[in-house]
């Protein structure tokens, strides 16, 4: 038995190609699904089956394009919304070489969640994974909002049974294989360890501690973002999403170029770091580092054409990033990066001001007054703010722009400065002309010791 | 100025990718075009024409591809027979970023072909190099033999013409381009040295040593061979070959699944080197060593499903080598190489017999009868061969197999033991038994200072 | 926390890096240490500690240059023999990023042998994984027998204690990390899956159903080979071995310039497939495919100069493989593979007969006679085998030649082919003719179901 | 016969690696010289010798590492400063498989210099190609200038004479093979254009337009700058400079480590682009882009540990850039890059201002008053320059600081804004606060047409 973990940057989508003796399946294959036929040929293995956890609201499905290039059989839960694959029975066992997987609903995060329990007959009947999907993270659990506030109680109360009644019960022993690593917006908590088992969340996941009732109150209260985006993925992963082969060759524009595509109603989508930006950036343009890409899809239209400023080469993954969140539009980027657009005399916008935590602190301690604009979100804020800031979730800001105060300077906070420089770019594109980039944010504000609000 | 060549295996093919300040194009475009597209993004230029020597005969131009990829035009010359791209005229120029490309009908080859001189306006208004597609090679010149015997003289004629008169007079100091490299069936005796200009080639090219006669009498009376596959690539340049992106990734196959396809008339196309093959192959495989892979062209039919044994998995360029000559129909390889297959139980056959220049010697001086069968070309037969060998070309060894005698052991020579490796393949199919594959061959028969016959 | 494991090649052991906030420690390094650098690298962390599991018999550690090209400290458990590194007391703890590290004595495989049990603060106090060094393997335990017959029975009780009395405490849950998967010499049965834990192994491990009295009266008289290269390791290990850097960069040489070195008493090594060794080879070499390489420790004097016979430019692997085992003495390869040598006029041997499952069988059904040579471990050859073969393993074939008859025709028989290729060149070099090499062997032999004698 | 041409960063240095039938040499090796062993391995040859064109001034030679590696023996020419290889005679004669090559004395950049004529025995006697060295470049000439202003017209002639008596004798048809390409301090107008030949020079080279006294008086008038780094290079290179082997791994190093390193006199070394540097960057750290690093040399000790700050990982080439101009001395690099610094809580300093050229027009036009300070070189400056500029080269600022006004703002002007970064980074650590970094710089400027002096 080989296992294959696969993380999916961007969206921080966990897959698994497992096999045994020449065949092999995949779990919530991502959508550039090249990367299991390059495994499958390296082990010499054939793809028999892809196994859907769930359909997945936050990113692409690469399925129906895998079972294309292979000979694969797409199999899936009960939910009725796929134009495509199978339906799984519970309990509905494949023998796939020498593995016997096992598929269990575990209904929760959705009606339809199903997991996969796998044993290797090579060494006995033992389960030795478990594929739990958006069911079980390490340290975290599914959210339960997608069916809307109606059944958010109905849907936390199978997510209980399906880990305390279907999923513990297979042992401690069971390595855990969830959907979703640190980063998702599936899961506010997921730890940054990928390695455990189901006894180490018995024991430790702080969710699994509570009593069931705490369970339900907490999985009903807590609060989740829904980005616009996740209603295209609603679409795409219903029907199958455009098959996307090795990748684009992103083309490099020139700076008349790009200029004309702006002209032409391009957005222009900054990936550089926050100091690059905030040093020089196309006026109008959106600050997004690629550590945060996702915030793509709160702010930029997938019908829109895009174009790109890099700082280097190495930036080019941003095409497969967004292609997995369906933004299969992005023309080019800027060739020559942004030294061509201001070498053709092209003009340029610096970021205001730089802050730090210290100059905030003598700030804030000199009575000056300015508004604090915490980007992070709820939960984050919650968790330690300074006292006099103001919550607008990142995601949020545009539609509530005018809740930022014009006649204020204004100082934007988030974690370390990421979501801060994209904040900072919201603003600028609204007018805003005082605007304080507070680089480290949060985390320097902790790291010195300075107060925090919770 | 920058100009970046490539040479594309199985065919010996050379193409260029020539830019200045943001726009580039590129000549004699080869099928896997993506290559181009990954330059024109590091240099941070735009592809503007993609420009044709003429319509080849043994590989797929890659320009449709190419120019459906990018946003540049194809040109090519007044041939009637390409279905896309524009016809130009005789010195027609082109400005592209800062360089002055001309156009310069050279038929000769074809009727239409095309050579390109490009000047470099950054240091004046000189040639500095042309690109003369299958006109003048490197220490050879192009073929003249493709419109059939009836226009021979005529062809010849012209491409005298076209290099007296037109190439050479750019000047001695003009950095010469051609499209084929050594190793192509497109001239016999190109070098292997890719670095030369006019002025290297009018003094020591042997051809244009040659006074006009004694060059017209060379070129109507020069042997080549002409492949059934170039028939095949007459119809795909004509119309413009099927895309195919990045290549497709090949599906490692069980020994049943190989079986099966072979059951259901699969061909199976061993490329090991000669010794793996001599040592255990399938019964009924086609040796043919990847460094000769373009003698597929000749043994397999196009339209064959083919399977393949592959020595490692570096040799899966086998893949993107075929499609070059229009083989997209390989459906996979042995996963695990033979030694999968003969894991499996199933049967393996041996070359019957190895035999080395020193045995082989002791042989004829014992005056045992044997059947020397040399398959080199007529060229290098006549250039010097043991004495009592029969020369049969190894293309034309199917159809000249009753000219083998069955009642005499054979010995099969040629270079240097690629082509005997094909060659005994296909005594094997045809039920020769005692075959002796000659490992070295003439390479180490005239080493060894063995007699020669011219 | 991160989880890096490595798996080298060759001797198939495992090793981990393992970090957390910017701090890491190795568990094992191995001699091309680099490897752990360029991680380090890559996830921003310092590498504080290298923790010795123990002095491993059959690879070099590379523990002393990673030392030196990091500011890690060395650390291993209380046997005497390492003249680097500070002894580490029982249940020693270490804070490393926000891991905890606690050492364990487990005793067994060799007095000194340790486990590191992993707790990751971000989640909780409990153990994530153990690194069980050779103690406690997926499928199998560690090998008792290095202290020799008069202590194995006080070793294996050790290993017995460490194993219920130290590790399975630690809880089900917990991932087991082991220093070796399949292949390895230092157990005969692990598992070819690497994912375990240590419940999976109390439930499944063959080794862990027995009663105490079943372990030790197994692990008392199993049976283990003892390569002669394991006293150089010894050696290496005590001291430290010389650094490797970045490896070397084999030179290709010429057919001249290797038969220069072969007459000069270098060792040809050809690491070829058997197909291709049985095809054709060099007179005298010895066949290693690159797959059971770890066979030049029995056969080959690492003060010995050795030259190599590789199938293609990814066989270079060859010089990073070997010198894991101490030949740091490859001088060169022969450049253009095995065609240069025979288009050069050097002679060649093939091997004298290919033989496959069902001739054999027939052969056997003849009533013929011929002397079966089974090579494989006792282990192995006692788990099945045709009923008249011998059983020689392959390690001893050397010292053994003498037992096998000189009149008859020999059959090598392995597991699928490749130690057979190996016997058959030890017999050919002692002068053997009539060998028959038996390609697929006992997997080909089972697979057709032919009869099997335990 | 096989010619590979290589360009080294950071001192745009032309190497060439060329080999027939299985022998090769190298021309002015480059200090990370394993590329070439990757080269033979690769085209299976032996490199047998290197060959100096002279002692290189700007950068360290790698031929005594590459000597140790290989058999090659390493000749020069007849200057006495070199403490190892063998000194040639003028028209010294070598065959190298089937090639011969011919050491010509071409005495002018230095007294020592030589140039290699390479005749491709394969076609005919003709030279095929000649590596020029510092003598002939395409589209200038070598330096005369360091033998000091007495020697300069001696030098001079001498170069005049080398060029016209001995290499353009050659042949038009000659292919050039110089040392250097466009970026390098050895000449200051060298084409971006690497393919020309000795008739192409002889064409439109501008310096061999010139008469023999106009060439005389413009070679002894030019001028050169001479960066204090050269000298370092003189002594590594008349001994040998200690080996690189396959280059070190930079370590990523936390904040406080970097901090601890900057309190004990390490540099800060930051090459991202000025955008991000002006964004963002460490206060009194040097700015100076990858594209320009060999400024380095000017500013930075050699004996001091540098710290690097960098993008991404790409720009990891850093460290055997520096290494070509012997700086050894690089301690680690910010892991996490500039993010991990300010999450920390360490302070920043943005630059104070950015101004794009339209801006700049509008405040001289304007009539305020500010300081332009043009810090390109004297013939840059004086090919075109905004009217009220004051030229102090780059190199030389810290030395002149004292002749940049303190009372008024600084405009700080290059070539398009990468230099300007490093002199507003010496401003920054000169005091200097009110300090515009004019982005796009001269080559906007002319891109909108505004006017020029000349």
């Amino acid at each position: 038995m080989i296992v294959k973990r696969f993380k999916s940057n961007i969206v921080a989508h966990l897959s698994y190609f497992i096999g045994s003796e020449g065949e092999a399946f995949v779990v919530d294959s991502e959508r550039d699904c090249q990367v299991y036929l390059k495994v499958a040929q390296r082990e010499n293995m054939q793809i028999k089956y892809i196994f859907e956890t769930h359909r997945n609201e936050d990113f692409i499905i690469g399925s129906k394009e895998l079972a294309h290039l292979s000979e694969a059989e797409i199999y899936h839960g009960p939910w009725p919304e796929f134009q495509y694959g199978k339906v799984l029975k519970d309990n509905q066992e494949f023998k796939i070489g020498n593995l016997k997987v096992t598929a269990i609903h575990t209904p929760g995060h959705t009606p339809g969640c199903v997991s996969y329990a796998v044993a290797d007959l090579d060494s006995g009947t033992e389960t030795v994974l478990v594929c739990t999907g958006d069911t079980l993270f390490v340290n975290d659990v599914g959210r339960t909002d997608f069916g809307g506030p109606a059944k958010r109680r109905e849907w936390s109360t199978n997510l209980y049974n399906s880990i305390f009644n279907k999923l513990l019960p297979l042992g401690d022993q069971v390595i855990l294989c969830p959907a979703h690593g640190a980063g998702s917006v599936c899961g506010s908590n997921i730890a940054l360890r990928e390695w455990s088992t189901l006894g180490l969340e018995r024991l430790m996941n702080p969710l699994l501690q509570l009593s069931r009732e705490e369970f339900l109150e907490h999985k009903v209260n807590e609060h989740h973002e829904y980005a616009p985006y996740f209603r295209m993925m609603e679409k795409y992963n219903v029907e199958g999403a455009p098959f996307v082969g090795a990748g684009k060759i992103l083309k490099a524009m020139s700076p008349s170029e790009l200029k004309k595509a702006m002209d032409e109603d391009a957005v222009v989508l900054d990936v550089r770091s926050p100091a690059a930006f905030g040093g020089a950036h196309i006026i109008g343009s959106y600050s997004i580092p690629l550590s945060i890409l996702s915030f793509t899809g709160w702010f930029i239209s997938a019908d829109k054409p895009i174009v790109t400023i890099l700082e280097s080469e190495s930036d080019l993954e941003v095409v497969s990033s967004l292609a997995r969140i369906g933004y299969d539009n992005i023309v080019g980027y800027l060739g020559g990066g942004l030294a061509s657009w201001y070498s053709a005399g092209y003009p340029l916008k610096a970021c205001p001001h730089l802050i730090v935590a210290s100059e905030l602190k003598a700030w804030l301690d000199s009575g000056d007054e300015c508004f604090l604009l915490d980007t992070r979100s709820k939960d984050e804020f919650e968790g330690g703010h300074i006292e006099s800031a103001t919550n607008i979730y990142l995601g949020h800001l545009q539609k509530r722009i005018n809740d930022v105060p014009r006649r204020l300077p204004i100082v934007v906070i988030c974690g370390s400065g990421n979501r801060a420089s994209v904040a900072t770019s919201i603003l600028l594109r609204n007018g805003y002309e005082e605007v304080y980039n507070f680089l480290g944010a949060m985390r320097a504000w902790k790291k010195l010791g300075y107060p925090l609000t919770k």
